[in-house]
């Protein structure tokens, strides 16, 4: 294998990278209306994401492409993804592939061979504890792979279950923490982030600090900035003084920041994932003192 | 539409068959032997999986095909799902797909488009709250469509997260239930089970009452039975007097009952599902008195 997920997004940020991750998620009403306009929806949302993956590739070291919007057209969609996946790839970029799966540990096995063949890394559902993540970690200890688990989603109704509380007053995202922790001891370099990951909205921006203490080693995944309400800033609780440990998402503010007629979209994709990378930074430069490394 | 998913259901049992569920999770190393040996994986998964709806399609009223073990193999092997629920819903079965997606809204409304089009009814991950289940509910409205959300899964490391517990002593799974209860208000007719149901693992027995209680019109899909260390006798909690308000599934028992190399495999797995129907009608019969109807 090429090196752990963490040792590789290292030395993309090494290289010059900020921390950020490009969501593709194709909505066929988003896309350019010049681009195959007569094409099958799954050829035309293809065709869209390789020409998304040349535009941002210079200014992201990590795509994620929500699998949702693909099998919404059937085994044509899920062979789009497959080759989104594979462009992705071909051209050095991280593919997180957000699936989001989990089922029992018989079945997992199933969903880990197949979605972290096609991507570096996946988004899982923590609800069916260790049973359903352990066949993943077994295969990231071959491939090299990563682990994203849903701890605090960034959608509006994520505390209607997430924010279920103990005795102690911890909620159900506290304990989900505790076990991203403990599922990632000993996967990767003990002194480096693991290779399981965290999921948490960047809208949930004062349950950050709490949350990453309860699971220092891992690399946390925030979605939410944009479209759905935080800000750059609000994700900084995530990061190191290193500038390593977290990875800011941003999906329409990037693949719908144009409108469908306009022809230039294309430079306007890559403008806004440069601006967006440069926010980061400009974010991460101008913050107060960070936590330390893991 | 062709009725509610709970109308269909009834029906079925009307005219005589048992409330009990065959899983399609077709593993390669399980198949016949002598099934198209050098197809194909997706190819050999959807002849084995024709052949299993026609032996079982007088002895169960519905079919739960995993995604996973179709999805395992990509894109043919998402086009082998498709097929599989396409010729089940032809032959008059209904079919759950287990998929146990669970995304944001907006996410969540592609998964629906497709799933409950090619499903009577899906398995759905409850962690993200209401804002995920929301746009299967507007397509079960329209489609006379059924969800089964997890409550508690049949897995052992279930209770790992899902009996976190409040102050009260209740559990994350109770806080489920009730959230499938509200969400089911106003779905379907008031007097009967609604239209979101909850997946119980048969697995945990000693639950089953509690949460029947908490949600008291949903149809409970109990897994778990068989290969997995449950009985028949131990998913009755979910059934009211007449015999209505639960599905007992079973999987490896009816379609891996069967060494890969007989050739009369698939009379022992229609034997299989005759026997699991006749089973689980001689442990209603026999069982004590039941709880209320909704």
């Amino acid at each position: 294998m090429a090196g752990t997920f963490v040792a590789r997004l290292r030395a993309k940020l090494d290289a010059g990278h900020a921390p950020v991750c490009i969501g593709l998620d194709p909505r066929l009403e988003a896309l350019p209306a010049h681009l195959l306009p007569d094409a099958a929806p799954a050829v035309r949302i293809s065709a869209f994401c390789r020409e998304v993956l040349a535009a941002v590739g210079a200014h992201t070291p990590v795509v994620k492409p929500n699998i949702a919007f693909f099998e919404r057209y059937g085994a044509a969609g899920f062979a789009a993804y497959e080759d989104t996946c594979r462009h992705a790839r071909a051209q050095g970029l991280l593919v997180i592939g957000d699936v989001k799966r989990g089922d029992i540990g018989t079945t997992a096995q199933a969903y880990a061979e197949v979605h972290l063949d096609l991507a570096d890394a996946v988004t899982l559902h923590p609800l069916l504890g260790k049973d359903s993540v352990e066949p993943f970690l077994q295969r990231c200890a071959t491939t090299g792979g990563a682990v994203f688990v849903l701890v605090r989603t960034s959608n509006a109704s994520a505390t209607e279950l997430q924010a279920h509380k103990d005795s102690a007053g911890e909620e159900l995202s506290d304990a989900i923490a505790r076990c991203v922790h403990q599922w990632g001891l000993g996967l990767g370099d003990a002194r480096d982030y693991s290779s399981v990951g965290a999921v948490v909205g960047a809208t949930y921006a004062h349950e950050l600090l709490r949350l990453r203490a309860r699971m220092p080693r891992a690399l946390i995944l925030l979605p939410g900035v944009g479209a759905q309400g935080a800000m750059v800033k609000d994700a900084l609780g995530a990061f190191d003084a290193n500038g390593m440990g977290g990875l800011v998402n941003q999906s329409r503010g990037v693949t719908q920041c144009f409108a469908p007629q306009d022809p230039d979209w294309l430079a306007q994709v890559a403008s806004a994932a440069q601006s967006f990378a440069r926010a980061l930074r400009d974010a991460m430069r101008t913050r107060g003192p960070a936590g330390a490394t893991p």
